[in-house]
């Protein structure tokens, strides 16, 4: 046990990882679950199916870090070599571990599979070792230790992996009692770029206490903004930071932790119990999408059109066939009269209609790639803003699906329709 | 100059990446392509933004291997320090490299920005280094020969890294011209299982040749199989083996390279002068979301109905209020109204239709969550099957949805409509 940082090191193998098959996200996720104890990863090293690479790695790394977590090379075949080379690196003997052949038993038998050479084969441990369970798949973890580096095997397979996680964390904790835990806080915000908010922050938050530590990830089409404290810092901290960035970027926040725009406009609307319905053209059915992900979203959603020629606004939607030959599919008053209809034909209290040029094709001088008219709100209190985007086809409609959701949210919050950064796309006076 | 296969490491440097704020997709792209060129990557380290562990790695690695990809810190900020670390290792001085300058302000002045200290800071290289053009970033890939090792330093933002990487192919097979690059055939499946796929091949194709190596790659919904030859193998013998997995997996395999179901289907309807349209209960919108993402969908596609509730389904798509009462919403006589109503509303001449249980909640004994009726076809030849997929909401509605455009796939190329696996899947007799 010691009362400094532990020096933690990972080890990854496989040849999917070397061949770019498959990308790697066993290592950020582990990242992720150190940054929350305050540890940040030393080195990963990545290396193929190779007993002799695997075996130097592993002797070489436990000579000086305090942890070694390895992903991947646990399974049943004869690529998955990490067992081998933790036994060879630790000069002991493979053998048939008890309370993995346990394991692997139940396992089976749970699946109604006879156990055959394969998968007896994952018993196979190094003498010494301990069994990291794992409770979703066949094949146990390892936990060893290897001079003073404790070495902790995991498997590749995502999934169990995280369910693996917890345990990991618990054997850290345990061997570095004085670990500070950080405390993480997530906010989501929609409308907000990276490097304009962090100036943002520079020019209005001056002051801004060096104990939390403050990082943007872009996402489309949200950026996530992550403050980070140490345990032992003032409780009030933290808080007082949250506030202050809420007070900056308040109406772009759309929640903590995971939280998205199309859950939080369905709980708005459940809240207030009202129900909403989508018209789009552009979009093709990607709003609709996201809404019925979150689960429990039939309790405010209910239908949804997509319209995506001329002949389907008028007929499904009512638009009228002059408003379409006056000014064309993507105009204001075309998406307006969708939103309408759309209200009409679902009975739904509010809506979001959209209509843009996705691209490649379509555009115009006039009405180039990117263009989009949107309309949102109730029958009453209908609102429309026309904007540009001209960025790659999917980037625009997730963009444009998001604007919708967030043109909603904002209204349901009383909140001013649009944002800064939105005001410099939109292309024409809204009503 | 050499004539085996050069060994060839990467160095992949960045804070995000040891915190998992950012997932690597970069290696496994530099990975992909050297793959085209008959080479492994032999080892991945990722390190923290660290000058001294950045040196000591680049010096290690100088000392046998023959190519070294850098990745990531050339940006602008303090943080990016490959320059520094490339010249520490190199025992060189930094200097201001003209034609690193002419790039940036020629970048500048494009953007019509001043060029301030941090563009400048980009222009500092190591004394004997080159520059790698990068058309669309402000930092320039470096190029430098340390002892025997060629060591290129590429941008960490990966459409930078993907426009540099011709450049590196080059500069690797300029000093490695003995390089037999590989013939690599992907084709894109769906509903194939990995591993079935892989037992399938050992059990049907026992004479495969050792020049084609094989790779399965699942991803949801579809399932990549990756043929890879040696240049100088037998030109034919890449073809016999495609031809052997055709008269195995045929009616699975959708298309080559970046196939996808919906672009698929989309091309086959539009050769064929139809439209279709779309009636989603369970998969929310995203049938149609997926017919729309892609580009020139507008020909075969023009409207799409969301009825989550059935009163949308009775309103919007004419379901008979009786067939809802005595069979419920999730049911073969319901989906098929849909698909009807669908038809007759929108005058398309197919429909995919879905009902069912996305979960996590509304199943029952009956009715198990998963459990989706699906019809397809023209009114004149509608088909319809029941599955089940007990899996987590948002792959269920995507494994769905594949579902549904495979069907119709089926359909217009006159195949069986359901493979051995759906059949597996399937809770009931179809008309």
């Amino acid at each position: 046990m010691s009362t400094r940082t532990p020096r933690i090191q990972m080890l990854l193998t496989g040849s999917e990882l070397m061949s770019g098959d498959t990308v790697d996200s066993n290592s950020a996720m582990v990242g992720q679950r150190l940054g929350e104890l305050g540890i940040t990863l030393e080195r990963k090293i990545t290396l193929d199916d190779d007993l002799d690479a695997l075996t130097a790695a592993i002797r070489e790394i436990s000579t000086y870090a305090d942890i070694l977590i390895v992903n991947g090379g646990l399974g049943p075949t004869v690529d998955d070599l990490t067992a081998a080379a933790l036994a060879a690196a630790a000069g002991v003997a493979l053998g048939e571990n008890p309370r993995a052949l346990a394991h692997i038993e139940s396992w089976c038998e749970q699946r109604q599979i006879p156990m055959d050479a394969a998968n007896r084969k994952q018993a196979q441990l190094p003498a010494g070792s301990d069994i990291l369970p794992n409770i979703t798949g066949s094949a146990v973890g390892i936990a060893m230790t290897l001079g003073d580096c404790r070495v902790l095997c995991t498997p590749g397979v995502p999934g169990e992996l995280r369910n693996m996680l917890d345990s990991i964390i618990d054997d850290i904790r345990h061997r570095h009692p004085d670990l500070q835990p950080r405390h993480i806080l997530r906010l989501q915000t929609f409308g907000l770029g990276e490097s304009a908010a962090q100036q943002c922050v520079a020019d209005a938050l001056p002051d801004w206490p060096q104990q939390v530590s403050l990082g943007f990830r872009a996402g489309a089409p949200q950026m996530e903004i992550k403050l980070t404290a140490a345990s032992d810092a003032d409780p009030g901290l933290q808080a007082g930071c949250r506030e202050q960035l809420e007070s900056l970027f308040g109406d772009h926040i759309i929640g903590e932790g995971n939280a998205t725009l199309a859950a939080r406009v369905l709980q708005l609307l459940s809240d207030r119990g009202r129900q909403i319905t989508t018209a789009e053209s552009c979009t093709g059915g990607l709003i609709a999408s996201m809404l019925t992900r979150v689960p429990g979203s039939s309790a405010a959603f209910e239908a949804g059109f997509v319209t995506y020629s001329n002949r389907m606004k008028r007929d499904l939607l009512a638009v009228p066939e002059a408003l379409l030959e006056a000014h064309g599919a993507v105009s204001e008053p075309v998406v307006r009269a969708m939103a309408e209809g759309a209200l009409a034909r679902s009975g739904a209290d509010m809506a979001i209609a959209v209509s843009g040029i996705a691209g490649p094709d379509g555009g115009s001088a006039e009405k180039p790639v990117g263009t989009v008219w949107i309309a949102w709100g109730s029958a009453a209190d209908l609102h429309s803003c026309g904007l540009c985007w001209p960025v790659e086809r999917s980037l625009f409609q997730t963009m444009v699906a998001a604007a919708g959701l967030d043109l909603i949210r904002r209204q349901l919050l009383a909140l001013p329709p649009l944002s800064w950064q939105a005001e410099r796309r939109r292309i024409d006076a809204t009503r």
